[in-house]
């Protein structure tokens, strides 16, 4: 027994010897500063694919050393965002805390004293292959995520919010956008007007994928709160890509010396519509004959790939108009009801139950790689930290007087104003389309030290929100009695 | 009601109008030869990525136009693989096939009749950040189908299928490798030796990928004859990669003018050795106490993402060792029990429950992929028409020889046979990799009639397999009575 231990033992030892050498390759190839590898490596696969034989298949060799590095990259977000969320669960937070704190490590594990292990990390998940395929996989994991969200209500519910969250929008982003425009007056008064006002689209949109996982999280997606917040964010969403192509027209206009289109400001507002009054008459027209359709097709696993098609197609259709492909995709779930599966029933498992593993897999991927996204070094710098903290209260305060916009009486204005408060993914593209463009005097709109406050902001108002609607929920229920009010 | 009706239509066609200007831009913008747009589109993400405020971050508003073709090309992957599969299942052929020929649609339809339709199409499909993502993606998917094989068998059933595996792989690699070389000899004369041991390289290695999911189609996996041809499958990939890192060694020392290092050959054959018997030993020990530490993580959907870290890390470790990932994906499946699970009974659905919707969304992306990657355009040259026909022979002939190999009486040798014949990937990678390299002449080893010749190859004897494994298996049916041989 003990001769055999011993055997066993000797080739597990001789096993993880032969991985070893590999191993220090890898340490040693990857050492060297990330942007002199970045470059490089990408000129590389394009000088591939620019090849006259056969150009996708002559990849294939080169596509290799990517795979191993996705793996890695892959098995690092994963762990971290169960590691992340088993760590926030056991102190009572939201497990998506602990995914974005995890992600913020991984992220900047050059920065973090891990020695050699940290850099090897760090030039993995920053290759710009990998975090191509990794900001692409996100992506669809948040398009997953705000179907499933969806899928959870029908127009119906929605219609019946629909005031209340309709009006919660529009002061969602009249407010911030305001008080983003004095923010730049007070701390940027250098710069021109046009500024100021950017600066106030990139607090409009409500990042809604924080708030819907905490409420989902705690089991609270059926109260009424929850219905107007992400009714809210949703038009909020809309509204501030308006907001967005506005002032983006205002500042091309400002630089070119002519005066603003009113008509193509127009267009865009009426493009949006068009398409939520479409995406809703589409969908309850169309889905039951898509479905009933797909229900003659033979194999395996239709429902959910006839599903992946139907929220991957209206995701397009968002995007292709303009808006946030998260818009499309949660049309695409609000849409469907219980009995456009009729046909499905006892042929394949539920839809929910099906979706539940792909949003296993993908969703953490999304939550992790924004906390990937936050540079830790911005945090020292002492001026980019007033403007943050500026930004942070407008941006907080903006949202509470958005919750004045709550028509209903009885419920609980403070949560709504508090789910409102995370600015992510959309805050982020719209500094980054800011930082891309000019100002008449030919600077960027948005300059470095903006920028990173706006990434500070982003972070701070994404991170307080879970507990602070966790808060904000106790509160509710301990004042509603100690059931929470049901739908 | 007719008045709403006329309303209802009204606002969809002003819908669909409104999605049409979007529509018209993509086709003007995509209309022209896609080698121009490919180069400057990968070299804007670089120079985007090498731009010195906050790198990741601003790439958020350029991936956007990403996302929306990598959602297009998504949507066309599944669509053709479900109703492709529908189509060649009521043909009684396995769904796979039919993935196979609309991947192939999909891939050549800027050739077919399609007008500018298939223009648009077809530069998606190629674009080279929406490949590179696609292929990342097919590879996670061919990943998990391997684990998902891997899992339906044990350690015991495979020691018990051993000997005649082994002995079916041996002669299956060193048959096809001498057929290789004889058609290198009469075909290509002109060329040195060296390039039609490449060529019997090329042959060397079977494709699991398309017997597994045949087999798996028709319920077959628990035969006899699909263990024993699983298991060739699998040394005979690490014999195959061992037989082309060899032919490498030889190629390379014949063009310096050295005799060929013994002892670096010897080292790749006792790596791949000690992979295999240490990802066994390893994962025998090392399993049960990472799942039972992974019990102890709380949140959900846990047991899912601990099992793609398991699958990732052991295709990692495989890819670092110079092996296929599938290689380790498939042990990692293999050293995985029902008793590893205990602890999660009642916790969460069966693993094969969870893991189903997550192939059943990637494992499709795989093999529409493969036939995407075909080009039709070779088909038309004559003397690349004889080389792949002489190749394809080879092919086929060189594993119906193996076959002898089946020590046990009443097992199938015909089914044996038939289930090796398909080369994929494999074969394409290493086609690819003979492509990179040079004879002592300076000419490459494999040149551009050759690769074609290659793929032709590749594409006849993956598409023959289906049909004649089913009618093989009918066969075997009728000679061993109505009820096929139980395990």
């Amino acid at each position: 027994m003990r001769r055999r231990r011993a055997l066993f033992f000797a080739l597990l030892c001789s096993f993880l010897f032969s991985l070893f050498p590999s191993g220090a390759e890898t340490a040693k190839n990857n050492v060297s500063a990330p942007k002199d590898i970045l470059a490089p490596k990408t000129v590389t696969s394009t000088t591939t694919v620019a090849e006259p034989l056969s150009p996708s298949d002559t990849s294939a060799g080169h596509q290799a050393g990517l795979v191993e590095e996705v793996l890695v990259a892959l098995i690092l977000i994963l762990l971290a965002a169960k590691v992340g969320g088993d760590i926030f669960e056991r102190f009572g937070q939201p497990a998506v805390l602990g995914e974005l704190i995890f992600g913020m490590i991984i992220g900047n594990s050059a920065l973090l004293p891990l020695g050699s292990v940290g850099t090897v990390l760090s030039n993995i998940v920053h290759d710009p292959a990998v975090d191509s395929f990794v900001t692409l996989l996100a992506e669809i994991g948040v398009v997953l995520l705000l179907f499933e969200v969806g899928l959870e209500s029908t127009v119906y519910e929605m219609m019946s919010v629909g005031p209340s969250a309709f009006l919660v929008a529009c002061l969602g982003v009249v407010a911030p956008v305001a008080l983003g425009f004095v923010v730049g007056e007070i701390f940027l008064p250098e710069e021109p007007w046009t500024v100021h006002l950017f600066l106030g689209a990139v607090l409009a949109a409500t990042s809604v994928g924080i708030t819907a996982r905490v409420l989902s999280d705690l089991g609270k997606m059926h109260l009424r709160e929850s219905k107007i917040i992400l009714g809210a964010a949703v038009i909020d969403d809309v509204l501030g890509l308006i907001t967005l192509a506005a002032v983006q027209g205002i500042i091309t206009a400002a630089g070119s010396g002519e005066g603003v289109s009113i008509v193509a400001i127009g267009w865009i507002v009426v493009k949006a519509f068009l398409f939520f009054v479409g995406a809703i008459i589409l969908g309850l027209f169309v889905s039951k004959r898509f479905y009933k359709f797909a229900s003659y097709l033979r194999g395996k696993g239709i429902l959910l790939t006839v599903t992946l098609i139907w929220c991957f197609g209206l995701a397009y259709i968002a995007s292709r108009m303009g808006l946030a492909p998260i818009v499309g995709a949660f049309a695409a779930g609000l849409v469907l009801e219980e009995a456009t599966f009729i046909d499905w029933e006892g042929r394949e498992e539920q839809l929910e139950k099906l979706l539940r593993p792909v949003c296993d897999f993908l969703v953490p991927v999304f939550f992790v790689h924004m906390g990937m996204k936050v540079h830790l070094e911005v945090f020292g710098k002492l001026d980019v930290l007033w403007l943050a903290t500026a930004l942070t209260l407008a941006a907080i305060l903006g949202k509470q007087i958005c919750s004045l916009g709550v028509l209903e009486k009885g419920v609980g204005r403070l949560v709504v104003g508090l789910g409102m408060i995370p600015r992510g993914e959309v805050g982020l593209i719209v500094a980054s389309i800011g930082a891309g463009m000019r100002t008449p005097e030919g600077h960027p709109v948005i300059n470095v030290q903006t920028f990173s406050a706006t990434v500070i902001m982003v972070v701070i108002t994404t991170m307080m929100t879970p507990p602070l609607l966790q808060w904000g929920l106790r509160r509710l229920e301990r004042k509603t009695g100690m059931a929470p009010r049901p739908e």
